[in-house]
């Protein structure tokens, strides 16, 4: 009764999402497609099908004619660009959940996707489960959105709950956390912020119809915690989350990544553990929020199944708020910050516009006030473990200025 | 560089909605459309706009051939059936806000608009401005989808949530609720819950395929509800909830509209006074709760923007689960419920299958167990001021029969 096209999938990765997808695929019987061939890289390790499911060459799949879907579930990003451009170029359509390739190529891939005209669809790249991309894409098309925000990294928000929970110390809870599997044994990308800085970048793109680099924004990660920092925001009924943030304020975007004290009343306070949460704020619709597990191995497959079951119907994103939204980055901003060092000299890096709150001690000491966080950036974060550096979720955000930085270079130069 | 349908729109209805999309599409940049009539009922009624803005009769719409879509947002269901199918007839697009219109004609608006080839959209209808019906048809298309429930009413939140923080009597909040404009004057389609029916119809049509009829729906309310019933709740950390509900049970759909206890753990626990909430549960993707309001002017207004907008796009329902899923509603099912009563005579007018807890006293009695609800109509309800009945939310849904109708009726003639 409705036109569907047989899909034919070459699969990319076979760990957690993989086998996931792999498992989902087969119970669903609504969903015309089949997986063909599985392409892995490592020969050696032990899998949860036969052997002879699984080759070692990415050609068996892109140069497979009758395979006209590519799911790309690997972790390196760099192999994967090399995959998803190919299938692009062989007009086969791709799926993806990487963020990291998304965010660090999106003009080329999009570019890419749109010459050979094939659909790339990625809505577990984002929230996981959380169908975001999809509902950014269709139901706020329309101009009125004004802010996003998500927590949307499952690790750090599992650590924070603990650490609230707990008050034990940032690296106690991450040994915890590596051993329960919900931490990886380089935490980097989930603990400072790059996992949701790519995922935000992602939003802005669907939100806001703007495309960024990884190093246009800011991400300050969790990872220089002190239990004093938490017991601080007990003390004042908060909670820390880390916040993928995204704000339109007239035809400018602020957007960050980074710890946030939120209230009782905001929708990331009550989201715990593993789970994630988008809050999207728009004119008239006022403010709604979506949670669900961000990440798992069946949850992350069942957006990658949504993406494949949408290319039965030849569904494609449309970037439609692409060139008609003319906004930008906002380069300068200011917030009400809080910074905590144990050696109060440290406490002097940042430069305070005003300062509302001070405590000093020999081994603990901090201050409230409002910062322009142009001053900061990943560097000076990852280089000062010192400071614990975190925002105030409803406080005003300011913007300073936006300097054209062409011409400050030109003057810096005559 | 997309196509885009210019869309020229007749609005029907210019109460609280309609003037809120009025004022939401004049401040709408990125879409092509505009408002060229609005017909409303009563010349007399003072509005926000000019009189010249208004005319009184449909043809002035339905006639008007530059008119491509026609938004219904009136009250009354029966005049609406009209407006919409003279509106397919025409070849004009609908969007529509009318969950009691849809409900109730869902089989023939259906067919309609595909012998019309038109769109006819109508996510306002379920769950306000919570993109529902649009991720049901998108993002759970494959049939993995479980179960789907929601607080859909957002008058009746509003009164369990006062009544659960002031303890007074249900007619003293119902007033007070009237009063502040959060429930009608005939408070009935709310209360009793026929809204949450109406919308749960549809939600159960986007989820599973299946077209009902109001009548082979249960719904019953909180009308009856008795202050000690509150403190039965709070005392063992529940509350009460008006909840659209419907479970897959193996190829049978379990749906009824009632009065849940539910506990802290649940996603509707912490939805309060007139906010929404919907919680989706599939296979592999658990469960995940959209929030949002689910009323007001802007709210609804903003889902309406949202179908006209994606009309700029040809975007029709594809009821892709309609003709591939073969479910049908379970008629028996026993649940774990609470009946409680006035007079203690009373208590025996419904049958428990067996009784966990019992409680009795001159003025309040009540008791919990397992209860077929093949008992219960709405008629019973409505006849049985005092029985309040509540079923408990985490408690296991049993199928107990589906007798085949008709042979059961030949058995009898025979």
């Amino acid at each position: 009764m409705y036109m569907r096209n047989r899909l034919t999938i070459g699969l990319f990765g076979f760990g957690c999402v993989g086998s996931g997808l792999y498992q989902v695929l087969n119970q669903s019987t609504l969903l015309n497609a089949n997986i063909k061939r599985i392409v892995v890289k490592d020969p050696n390790k032990s899998r949860s099908l036969p052997d002879e499911n699984f080759s070692f060459d990415k050609n068996v799949i892109l140069n497979d004619p009758e395979i006209n879907v590519v799911v790309e579930l690997i972790d390196d990003a760099d192999a994967a660009f090399n995959i998803v451009t190919e299938a692009f170029k062989k007009g086969k359509y791709v799926v993806s959940a990487n963020k990291k390739l998304i965010a660090e190529h999106l003009d080329e891939l999009l570019d890419l996707a749109k010459q050979s005209n094939v659909s790339f669809l990625y809505e577990a790249s984002a929230c996981g489960s959380i169908p975001v991309i999809r509902n950014l894409e269709e139901y706020y098309n329309n101009d009125s959105l004004s802010g996003i925000e998500g927590i949307c990294n499952g690790t750090s928000n599992y650590i924070l709950t603990r650490l609230n929970n707990e008050l034990k110390s940032f690296d106690e809870i991450l040994l915890d956390a590596q051993e329960a599997g919900f931490a990886e044994s380089d935490p980097t990308l989930d603990i400072d912020g790059f996992d949701s800085k790519y995922k935000l970048q992602i939003l802005i793109l669907h939100s806001f119809g703007l495309k960024t680099k990884p190093e246009e924004v800011l991400n300050i990660g969790i990872r220089h915690i002190k239990t004093k920092d938490i017991l601080f925001a007990k003390e004042k009924g908060l909670r820390l989350r880390l916040i993928s943030y995204a704000k339109k304020v007239e035809d400018r975007i602020v957007a960050f990544v980074a710890p946030l004290f939120v209230k009782e009343n905001s929708f990331a306070y009550d989201i715990n553990y593993e789970f994630n949460g988008v809050s999207i704020e728009a004119l008239f619709s006022d403010k709604q929020v979506f949670t669900g597990k961000g990440a798992g191995s069946f949850p992350t497959a069942s957006a990658v199944l949504s993406d494949v079951s949408a290319l039965q119907f030849d569904y494609k994103y449309e970037y439609k708020k692409l060139d008609s939204l003319n906004v930008e980055l906002a380069d300068a901003i200011e917030i009400k910050a809080f910074v905590s060092v144990s050696d109060s000299r440290n406490l002097d890096k940042l430069q305070f516009t005003t300062v509302e709150e001070e405590y000093a001690s020999p081994e603990y000491s901090y201050r409230v006030g409002t910062l322009r966080i142009d001053q900061l950036t990943h560097d000076f974060y990852r280089n000062n473990p010192d400071l614990f550096i975190a925002f105030y979720h409803d406080a005003d955000v300011k913007i300073v200025s936006n300097i054209d930085k062409e011409e400050l270079i030109q003057e810096e130069m005559s």
